[in-house]
């Protein structure tokens, strides 16, 4: 056991980037952000907890969607200033219906991008169950 | 090919964050910053480039220490406001040493870390060539 008991949300303004990574084939989901109170639930629930920037409130992921992500392991940064959730995804990381958020490739040096990833859900499924 | 030209740096106030993933083994490397120059050097140079938010300037990773990163692929989130790189890593991407800056996994529900990864380079060769 080491240093640092919790990252250092104080070097973040009280938030941090908390990336969301499935254990099972390494594809990275998405990137959302961490106060301490979510990084707390995420560690005592064992499911992946969030802080809503635009909802300015707690996001239990898949709390609407179902879609939620257990916890598998956690890492911490070298300046503890992010966090790597290893997870479980139940359905689809992302609101609009791919596993992942990073469903845009860019394909040019202009920066244009296309969609590579099957859709796995219908979005209006998701939110209208 | 589709909507969005660049990542939409405006939303982040000039500065979105950008994860680096190693493309050969999965392993989530680092995350760091970029504006839009960052964003337009990376895509012309083939070279992972960011911007340090603590030296306030482009941060051509690799730049002192040699360890850069060459893009095979870049994707873009749902909300075009986070990046993420898929990069063949040269030497260890953490400043420390480590294959990736998320050497310490959480052991416990207090948030107790413990170094998991082996130590590849050590830190003072690194940056005194």
């Amino acid at each position: 056991m080491t240093e640092t008991p919790i990252p250092d949300f104080a070097s973040g303004g009280g938030l941090l980037p908390a990336i969301a990574q499935d254990a099972e084939n390494g594809q990275v989901l998405m990137l959302a952000w961490m106060n301490e109170e979510a990084w707390r639930e995420t560690l005592s629930s064992g499911r992946a907890v969030y802080f809503s920037r635009s909802r300015n409130r707690l996001w239990r992921k898949g709390e609407e969607s179902g879609h939620v992500q257990t916890v598998v392991e956690i890492r911490v940064d070298c300046d503890a200033d992010t966090i790597l959730l290893r997870v479980h995804q139940q359905g689809a990381a992302c609101h609009e219906g791919y596993a992942t958020c990073f469903f845009r490739k860019v394909e040019d040096a202009g920066g244009r991008t296309q969609i590579v990833e099957p859709l796995l859900k219908d979005p209006a499924e998701i939110y209208d169950r």
